[in-house]
């Protein structure tokens, strides 16, 4: 089966490492597709960088469902566009931050989250009330690394986000830990060992439940909130639906 | 002072009625300047639509901002786009739906919405859940007319709503009506005497509510999720915050 | 138009305060007219206070309506008396208390309370809850400083306060901060300035808000909590409703 | 023991009433000393008969307090005043509403409450909030009686009643059902009977609460919300603490 | 890898059926092992049996983790001794009532569950409760069938359960359905044909999440509430964690 | 009256000791039946020992309904097995730990909880969420005291105990104490004395409790969850309740 992975910021170094971290998990047979928008930000830190990827992310979930893909996976912490992806697609469709807090969930009592800048909390915290999930999130903690420092040879980030794990044990009695960025993928195995507890990686999370979801035949609901747009002019719009 | 009112679709003809609805209650000093984005859904109706609107939408509120407006409503009862209007503006900026909610929670100890489509009825809810204020209302109802049905002369839309507010009395112990459209803002005052409960018109609400806030010196917040955007390139974007 | 501001205690240079914090926000052509009851406690520091105050404090609310007043403003962030003021007026009552809620969540995310008292923290936590809010608020923080000394010239209760808000800036992720106290009415811009956050006072707040409700021909709800009092004996009452 | 029972309204013929079904549950050694307040409303009937009740009911809780009273019981469903009380008291004191929540929640899943008129719904709704057990609730119900209409022989208050806790078995998913009225409680072992599920009067299980809270020898926590007042004039009030 | 599926009552030919269905749905290279407890009773019907349930099922879980199992899943839809099954675990452990759950929150805003027997209704209330997507459920409907009428050939179970769906559709706004039943697991392809929403199976459900986190490699917690149990005697016990 | 006092762990000395705390605070006429299971766990540290102590549990549940007692003690601060033990029972059933709550809630604001280990802090947050009573307590704090070195003389567990309540009055805001083990019944009294706060044991406040709906005639509700069980087969158990 063909997975679309889409990273919806603009760099494309980000988009190659997040789609090698998807194909690494991915089952035998199911082909990763890591694609990123043609416009928007490089980079989501923040409401507006978030809602300026959208409309670029919406068009690469269109072209995913035309090539009939099995399903996608918004490869945001902040599930940036989901609920509108949800209603363009049939296939199913997983953001990288609820796959790492269903998973948490399945896993421990209570989790922290280690995110890059404060900015980004309030939106994490949004989504965690919104899915029913913030009763089980202890805390969701900055690092303050930004997105595309993680990308940098040579940065102290996970020694930092390592630190924040340290923390969180300490201070907050969380029981596993949500790694709050995809370009965090490649450290999960490792902070794992070092602080002996489940440390997981939403990027992996959500490829490998968008996998199980298309297994399993099922497929977004289409008669409430996520029906398809009604047919309508969108005037010099990047995307549009019909 | 004064006051950006945005109608987050792309239909003229209804902002210049909610334009309309807005210079009709606005303080004397106050001048209402009514627009809507150059790109865009010609109406909003789900998720979709208003992810498709908001990067219009926020080149007007940086517009707004350029020009030095004292306030700013987003006149589309999804609030589409708040948070990320919020970053972007230093000025307050007031959403018709929170301003509908936050009202009625002033007059009422219960409240029910009645807006256009069934599809609509999860985008406000999330934002009952996210402002605090679902414990408020008691339902939110769709009477099943399209937005722009609303502006069309002769539909029976009036009759529709008047029955779902029925309805509501009836069935939600709702001790106050919000309507669910900025294309409604016409009909508050009359369906309240028929009914002989506040009916609550969204326009009207935030008008007032900015125009306060504006008038007390008070400002967005900065210093959290609604800092502004950090400077990055924005590739191909319709709008581009630096 | 003429707003009643009704300072809950017999402290009539409080009162004095109030009014001018009240009549400094008013819009041009709003009368404001600041009373306290007649009976009743000189401050108002806890449960007792505030149920000892309440009779008196309708009976202002009642000579209110008589008077024909546009609207009516309760001036103990407590929000003392608030459902029982609005059971017996058809003009909006609003209190300080939710005034400064509604409008902190119209511009931050999330916000901290500087009361005087802790004995003041769970009447205000109760208000939280109720009115939905408590989820905005990021913690409730007492000066311990006595209602009164507020009054007092002198005293070193701005710096006490600022403080409390330093500690909330640094500890809570607050975004803005609400003044617990009619009596902080004339710090509030001084302590925004100091500390770069929005400073609400809830005289102002409530000041306008309700003058907004009044422009707006919004009226208390009368068919559900807040119908007006069944006729029955008082018996020996301070006030009868009827 | 003595156990202090206040019926806050100043009804003399609902205060025997109340006193009688007091006694009738009381242990061996309890004497029942029903009072009620010398001013205030007839009947409770909503926010305002509340707010007039509680200066004449605190001075009957400080009279318990002076002669010694084990233990004070606040005999109107909504528990009128009941956190006031609290502050005044060292020796416990229960409310008829909260004893109905808490014994219901000791036998059952799931209760409804059936009250008098509609507008004490939002009040006992606020109170379910407050102490926690709003989710325990399925419904409050109201059976449009007035409150004096269950003290006239004759009324057919009781098929009434029954009625509805019939709807509540089949509505709601009812276990069990607690009757919103002190004047009830002559009620609940013929209905238990009729309708085959725990029907719980709130006088009883205040009378029986208090008494066992007093045998533990605790008492109201003191360093808290609950501290007593702090010393202060309480001009020209129905009732000054100090 | 090998998945361990347990249910957890004693009917063997359920077991066999609930080990078809979850071979059905496994990855190549996968092996079920369903097996169910010796000890306990028939069927899962309510608070006792679940609880009654239990040791066998945490002997099934030891003897799965001795084995070196991938993973476990716990076939009883109230998630019969899910928490301590994962205390005791060091794989990963989900239960087929939250796995349903779960994979709606992905599929649809809001889902309803249709049961067997109205008993259970509570047990899985307060389940979702637990796990925090209360919210995200509609309406929880029993079909009123008992659990091995599902064994039953010829009985009217499906046509019963296809009511119950038809009335979530209608009554609840529920997008998506979820079997409340193990013994459910071969209708949901069917009804989800017929009425064209979502209905999800938890055996299914579970299958695939345990797979998938076992292909993660991440296992249960074990620093907090899922601590291996403290060695100590269990005197008599039909299983003993040591 | 006769009150059925079940200590859910095998530990004779610890059954003797809860017995007589129970027996302290009995009503006079009232008999304490105090008994442990034949069958279970030394101790009750964490999710596996509650879960493998119910049969045993049950079956003293069992017999006492069988010798008409008119009450249920479950002494073990997790309330083990209590919805499954009311299932069981006509007579009501009363669990030490919502006793706690329920009793803390009559006397305070507020209060902290403080246990054993840490390892059941999250089988104490799960029943105060169930039970509705999360948001009354602050914080549950863990002594880190095993629960049978409670019983070894010159152990240092008061002391650190101590130590917890004097955080929990510096840090959590609590107004009361509930003491988080049946072990801890003698301690009550002196550390209430020497903090100045209602420190409440779980195993008076439950006697009182169940003897008091007991006097009252109420029994458990039989007509939705607390439904007896159905007959039917239970292969091997340490207990069948038909």
């Amino acid at each position: 089966m063909d997975i679309l992975v889409v990273n919806p910021n603009t760099t494309a170094g980000m988009t190659a490492k997040i789609g090698a971290a998807a194909a690494a998990v991915a089952a035998p047979g199911t082909r990763i597709i890591a694609v990123n928008p043609e416009t928007g930000p490089a980079s989501i830190e923040g409401w507006v960088d978030g809602a300026l990827a959208v409309p670029g992310l919406l068009q690469e979930i269109a072209r995913g469902e035309a090539r009939g893909v099995a399903g996608h996976v918004i490869a945001c912490f902040d599930d940036t566009g989901l609920d509108a992806a949800r209603s363009l697609a049939a296939a199913p469709v997983v953001g990288i931050g609820e796959a790492g807090f269903h998973v948490a969930s399945l896993l421990a009592g209570r989790f922290s989250v280690v995110t890059t800048l404060a900015r980004s909390i309030p939106v994490i915290e949004a989504n965690l009330l919104r899915y029913g999930l913030a009763g089980r999130c202890a805390r969701v903690r900055a690092s303050e690394i930004p997105v595309l420092e993680l990308e940098r040879p040579g940065s102290d980030a996970e020694a930092r986000i390592s630190a924040e794990i340290a923390a969180a044990l300490a201070e907050d009695r969380a029981e596993a830990i949500v790694l709050g960025c995809a370009g965090m993928a490649d450290l999960a195995a490792r902070l794992s060992a070092r602080h002996g507890v489940p440390v997981i990686d939403g990027v992996a999370a959500a490829v490998t439940l968008v996998e199980g979801l298309a297994r399993l035949g099922l497929r977004t609901a289409k008669t409430g909130g996520y029906a398809a747009p009604r047919p309508k002019p969108y005037a010099g719009a990047v995307f549009a639906p019909t």
